[in-house]
């Protein structure tokens, strides 16, 4: 009897399901179908990769497909899973358009998400890029070289996946002196600092009235003083209602309110989606922002078909209730889980809090749980913020910079419910401790009665934080 | 009636109670007695100061006199509280050989501790310091400046409580080309970088075969490859015999093994002790270490009787014992909550996790909770550690540096005890999480699922302290 475990999708989910499964589990058979050529790649760094930061496209990927076959993995890249039967433990897929039936022991769906461009007209227009696959990001680094500078054996190591036709068209292009970012969330804001590092003339058009929504009103106003700061031309409160075209086929203008825009080149970064049409077709149900529904243990409701990564939902820690939140880290230790379980230990997916961080040029920033106090009462809290400014060292020390705490409670338990925090020096990792504090279900007062540490060089006596949970334990007394 | 609340002691714990009673009970008289001329210091700035990178000693005075009785505070410095009667709610005060009686409602001693020098043969030679006073940070400052660049106005804002006659004795004298730090443990680690700082041979001496040992192996190996790399000559496993002078009273050697390496400086830096002399006499009752016991909220044995800061104990978040790690944050916090139950508000003083953070040059340490294997027994443990070195940022960022933490929990219920944290970028804040972790009481199994933050520039998808609470649940499993 032939029971493999089928992985659909080899990124981070589905690699980790995959590798920890052989390891816990050595003779189980492992298949992994990729229906593109990349596999485990860094998502998270292609802006920095695209600005120049990251010296080579090969540099963002864990794991070569040879290093996933010695782990005794079956990678079958170029494969795509086209249909999934539960009732008869099969996937259907295809492969240079031919069509083959794989049965299965355990399935995990690990499909991962899509970056979201319909809604921006003219985000079809050559120019225009999303960051959110590697050969995008190739193209828009090899647009952003000038042609004499261009250089393929920095693709070293990835040249075999890359997509050469497209890299070298945009190579042979002069380099944009211009560009348009539509949408202010992680890459927004990771991109106009990449396009800077280019020297280029940066807009950034962002709908709702602030960057970074997750993050709240602090981050989100000291990531656009830095923005403005460098630079970066903010259209906050602004709709894009088109991307235009020049005299070829390529973006030259953002059209905004009857007025043009002329830039370059474009990235549309407003939002990712779960890719889902493979379950749909099957009967799994969809959960929250039609992420697929899993239990505590990744489990579908259907036998023996996991879900993990960017295309499912997460329990959230401080709601208790199903998130669609698709960040790296949850993605690799859903599927490290996964693979444990169905490697014969079961294992839970974790809870998520949440936590995200971001940088813009120098300035770091960090969020966790629930800010957004309508989101709160939703949740059945009674939702409290406060906001402090604080030094991140002793005053005396050198080099301390302001560090912006907001922070979130339930007036009725004074339970913890979120918090953010923004600054130049140390500023993100310090969103840890209020991650921790969240998923140990702490009180504001007994955050404040932390033991954080305390020297010049990192801290004040009283970290940011402590000087925000004294604050908000005021308001709530 | 009076019942004032008096204060014995004019730094953080006192000062914080001082001014938090006044803040919340406005009309109550507040009285502060500091037996020297200095107030509201900062002692971890001190080894800065000496190296310069803290300009002025006014830099590292939190509040001057002036401010704290612009609060409202009766601040009496000279004073010195030579006796307490807890039968009859009076203290005995001396000021210039004077004696008065000053009853009170409520009293805190905050006396602090004093550096340990007696130890070493030697110790009260000229050019011999302990960093624990202002005055002998200003001296020594003065001694390291060649006399044609000594500057008095650099003392600006302190001038009028230094001690002129040593410094200027100082000042005038030739700078010392060669330092010997006894005690290898915050101070001497921190007063290395400072004597390299001035370009001085640095011998720093360890009885114990390591340095920082609250800080346990790994962090300790770090910290001693940093300070070997920067030039620092390390003497560990070594006894001190003495320190002995040359032609006049000036320190001139230290002799080790009866051999002499000559020094024209020297450091004490062997440990503290409690400042417990004032209530020894009233019958109070001490605890560990010979600190001042309190329960949770600051009270000693005797009514209306509080002590806080270096001179109490405090009690331990991990073995619920009473334990005494004297450092800044606990004496404020414990300060201020003793304030605010004297105004009427009871407010326990919290737990200690033991947390502190060292700099050694560009190597950062953390470390929190239990560690020592012993210590763990003695308090009913059964300790299981793993150390594991990862990289603080995603390895193709630019910039990361290699992180080293080691985790130490209980092996029985999987509960987290202890751990520490050591590397060159953003490591000691990291030591937050954990110290959070341990106040939440949370299984290494718990740590391993946190939800913390992953972005390139700050860490790596599995943050170092994750990628530690894998192996050490691994191990437990």
């Amino acid at each position: 009897m032939s029971d493999p475990f089928v992985v659909v999708g080899g990124d981070a989910a589905g690699l980790s399901a995959a590798s920890k499964c052989k390891r816990e589990d050595p003779d189980r058979e492992v298949i992994v179908f990729e229906k593109g050529e990349w596999v485990s790649y860094a998502h998270c760094g292609m802006p920095y990769y695209v600005k120049g930061e990251v010296e080579s496209l090969s540099d963002m990927l864990s794991l070569t497909p040879a290093e996933i076959e010695d782990r005794g993995i079956d990678l079958r890249r170029n494969h795509e899973v086209v249909a999934v039967d539960p009732d008869t433990n099969t996937v259907t897929v295809e492969r240079e358009g031919e069509r083959f039936q794989q049965p299965y022991g355990d399935l995990l769906v690990a499909t991962g998400a899509h970056a979201v461009s319909d809604p921006i007209a003219g985000a079809d227009l050559a120019g225009v890029f999303t960051i959110h696959s590697m050969d995008a990001a190739a193209a828009l680094r090899a647009f952003l070289t000038p042609p004499a500078a261009f250089d393929p054996d920095a693709f070293d190591g990835a040249g075999e996946f890359v997509d050469w036709e497209l890299v070298e068209a945009y190579a042979a292009r002069d380099p944009p002196e211009s560009a348009a970012i539509v949408g202010g969330g992680y890459v927004g804001v990771e991109m106009a600092e990449a396009f800077s590092a280019h020297d280029l003339d940066v807009h950034l058009f962002q709908r709702p009235e602030r960057l970074l929504p997750p993050f709240g009103a602090a981050p989100a106003e000291r990531v656009a003083e830095t923005l403005c700061e460098h630079g970066v031309t903010l259209h906050l409160d602004t709709e894009v209602d088109e991307l235009v075209a020049g005299a070829d086929d390529t973006v030259a203008g953002v059209v905004v309110d009857d007025e043009r825009v002329p830039v370059d080149t474009a990235v549309v970064g407003i939002g990712i989606e779960p890719n889902t049409a493979l379950v749909d077709g099957a009967g799994i149900e969809l959960g929250v922002e039609s992420a697929i529904a899993i239990d505590d243990y990744g489990r579908t409701d259907r036998e023996r078909v996991y879900a993990a990564g960017d295309c499912a939902e997460m329990r959230h820690a401080v709601t208790g209730e199903p998130d669609w939140v698709p960040l790296g880290l949850t993605a690799n230790r859903a599927g490290r889980a996964i693979g444990q379980t169905v490697a014969g230990t079961p294992t839970p997916v974790g809870d998520i809090a949440g936590t995200a961080v971001v940088k813009a040029f120098e300035m770091e920033c960090g969020r966790t749980g629930i800010l957004d106090h309508e989101r709160a009462r939703e949740a059945g809290f009674d939702p409290v913020s406060e906001t402090i400014t604080a030094g991140s060292r002793s005053g005396y020390y050198p080099g301390g910079a302001e560090t912006t705490v907001t922070l979130t409670a339930d007036r009725r338990t004074g339970r913890l419910l979120g918090g953010s925090i923004a600054g130049e020096d140390r500023a993100a990792i310090r969103i840890d401790t209020l991650a921790t504090a969240l998923e140990g279900d702490m009180t504001v007062g007994e955050l404040e009665r932390l033991d954080l540490a305390y020297a010049p060089p990192f801290s004040p006596v009283w970290d940011p934080i402590l000087t925000a949970a004294k604050v908000l334990n005021g308001e709530l007394a």
